[in-house]
């Protein structure tokens, strides 16, 4: 098989799991995070500063990847690794979920998707062969099956209609699959239905991928939705296949989603909140281009070990961010990387030495009181 | 004094000194090449990084610091060596070029000049007594008197009264500066008239500064008349003291201007190029962002030791900018002053073996010719 998964440890009070995932490009200690590379590269970082942040594995975009530079220009450069120097496992999404996003630039069939690209208007197809094919091409470790994601809140029926498009198209993509150094997994949908998503769970699970996804979510639906879907789904995953949440990246779902026994996970928001100036801290989150930090010396966050905090103020990121320098939004990038990562890091610690309840609970509670204040004070002074 | 220099060895052929500047926050080898940082930051650079391409001295811009975030925060932030994380020599102008540069929003008086800010219209004075207090605020360990700078071309009428006015400018600069660990280097005017600048060369080094530089030059003249005025200056400038040109950068120019006895230039165009997606190579420039470049696997310049050079290619570089992605100008910046401060290396190591001339005859041969070709070709499939 192109990955294995062993499961390390598991908590005594919750569905948390310490494993180990091991591709043709090296192991990932999970559960881990995946920074976001959209257009082969992850914005505005270089892979040593990836990797000095913490970074194991990193997904990839199918969607902008086939539509530039093209997958068969980055397959003669010699794959996707080589062409963004970057040595370590890549996770490549199928492109559906892109797709989707594109609204009435894009039209259903059961085959697949057509769809105008957002560069240039030209008309394409994408189909479950071909989101295989372009994967392939692009050379990652782990490809997704092409599913159909639909956005909360959503009829009954859109949501069954998903999950029966999803199955087939999973079964499309497991036979058209032909890759031996490359995993496939799988992808559940059912959106917020605790009965789509069981079925969705059994008809991908009795297809047997080597891991699995959990698509559809984190799309606008209440949180106490996401996790409800997380409980119905926990005990129907096989526990030895490593279990991939879509989409994910902000603290408390991470943690949350831990407990509820979730290996992987990506999300922008790191990367992205980190270029409109704003920082996580273990307060919360900190706009640092507010003027309240013009003159404030102290790092982005005290004690914090990142490189933007061992030689940076507040006061000068700020104003490289104010007067539009690039090396602004390098700081706040690696600060937002290193923090998520090292979230994960110690999340995984706490897992193993069987004291991840506790942890959990202390973060969140430091950071959700954290982030209380902050509100109260945005509204007290009339928004940020 | 706050900065020593001595000339270690002369060049048989030409006037090209090697050289060694000291100053409070260590030495810098000449000829140097100082890569501008204008707002407190070389753009898209981390000071490591810097060090890595081979900066040994960073310039940076009192006009543009002075408006934002302002020279008395940085001063309060501990100076601007450590509100910007670079623990080497930092030189910083005197504001006057960027503020001549401002045409109708600035008037010239005796006194100083009255201008209005390029970010928010609001009115500010620059007078000799503020541009020493701006730069004493700064703390950098070179500063420069304020001059004025007229554009080429002009009346011989206008290059006499900015003569004239620098001079005077100089003696209340030199007698306003106060920070014995600051050097301040005078400044030498007189456009394009060899008489004009044997007036002000006379009457600056009349004053006794430890450093000279050479201004309005490179601001529009033919590079034959750059090269006459610097054969006029270089006989009456004192052997002792440190001579800089101010914003020369191209290879031609600098290789052309060692050899008359310059040790320090700065400049924005190897940076300011990248950023346009154009790199500096042995053999001339190179358009990566070009179409002609998208399947190409090589690196920027085959051999060159640099970082971008060593991970990526031309066509992985090219998909970067085209994308609008960060990395990608990081990677052409790096290059560019990489390969800057490289030529500056070899140029002393010449120098200090005794085989300039021949090093810049051979090195100005393959470059000029690159550069032949590639605007023939460029002709040719009309423009870039």
């Amino acid at each position: 098989m192109s990955v294995s998964f062993t499961v390390e440890r598991g908590c005594p009070e919750t569905k948390a799991r310490r494993g180990h995932l091991e591709t043709r490009h090296g192991g990932v200690e999970t559960p881990a995070f995946m920074p976001v590379g959209t257009q082969g590269t992850v914005k505005v970082m270089t892979p040593e500063e990836l990797r000095d942040v913490g970074a194991q594995i990193v997904l990839s975009n199918t969607y902008h990847l086939m539509l530039r530079p093209g997958a068969d220009l980055i397959a003669r450069a010699g794959g996707l690794h080589r062409f963004m120097h970057w040595e370590g496992p890549i996770l490549t999404d199928s492109g559906g979920f892109q797709v989707f996003s594109l609204g009435h630039l894009r039209q259903v069939t059961p085959e697949g998707v057509i769809f105008r690209s957002h560069l240039d208007g030209s008309i394409h197809r994408l189909t479950p062969q071909q989101a295989m094919a372009v994967q392939e091409a692009l050379g990652s470790d782990i490809a997704m099956c092409l599913d159909q994601c639909v956005a909360y809140p959503a009829s009954g029926e859109e949501f069954a209609r998903a999950v029966e498009l999803t199955t087939r198209w999973a079964e499309i993509c497991q036979k058209a699959h032909s890759r031996p150094d490359q995993a496939l997994f799988g992808i559940i949908q059912g959106g917020t239905s605790a009965d789509l998503r069981r079925r969705s769970c059994e008809e991908i699970v009795g297809l047997d991928f080597p891991g699995y996804a959990i698509g559809g979510l984190s799309v606008g639906e209440p949180k106490e939705l996401l996790f409800e879907m997380l409980a119905v789904l926990e005990p129907l995953l096989p526990a030895d296949r490593p279990r991939y949440l879509m989409g994910v990246g902000s603290p408390d779902l991470l943690l949350g989603a831990i407990a509820m026994g979730v290996d992987l996970f990506d999300c922008v928001l790191p990367t992205r909140m980190a270029r409109n100036g704003t920082v996580l801290t273990s307060t919360g989150r900190l706009v640092v281009r507010n003027a309240h930090y013009a003159e404030d010396f102290s790092p982005l966050e005290p004690g914090c070990g990142c490189y933007a905090c061992r030689h940076y103020t507040r006061a000068y990121i700020r104003h490289l961010l104010k007067a539009g320098e690039i090396l602004g939004v390098r700081l706040t990038t690696i600060h937002n990387l290193y923090f998520t990562l090292s979230l994960l890091d110690r999340a995984r610690q706490a897992i193993a030495a069987g004291t991840f309840a506790r942890f959990s609970r202390e973060f969140l509670s430091v950071y959700e009181a954290g982030e209380r204040a902050r509100k109260k004070e945005a509204m007290a002074v009339g928004g940020e």
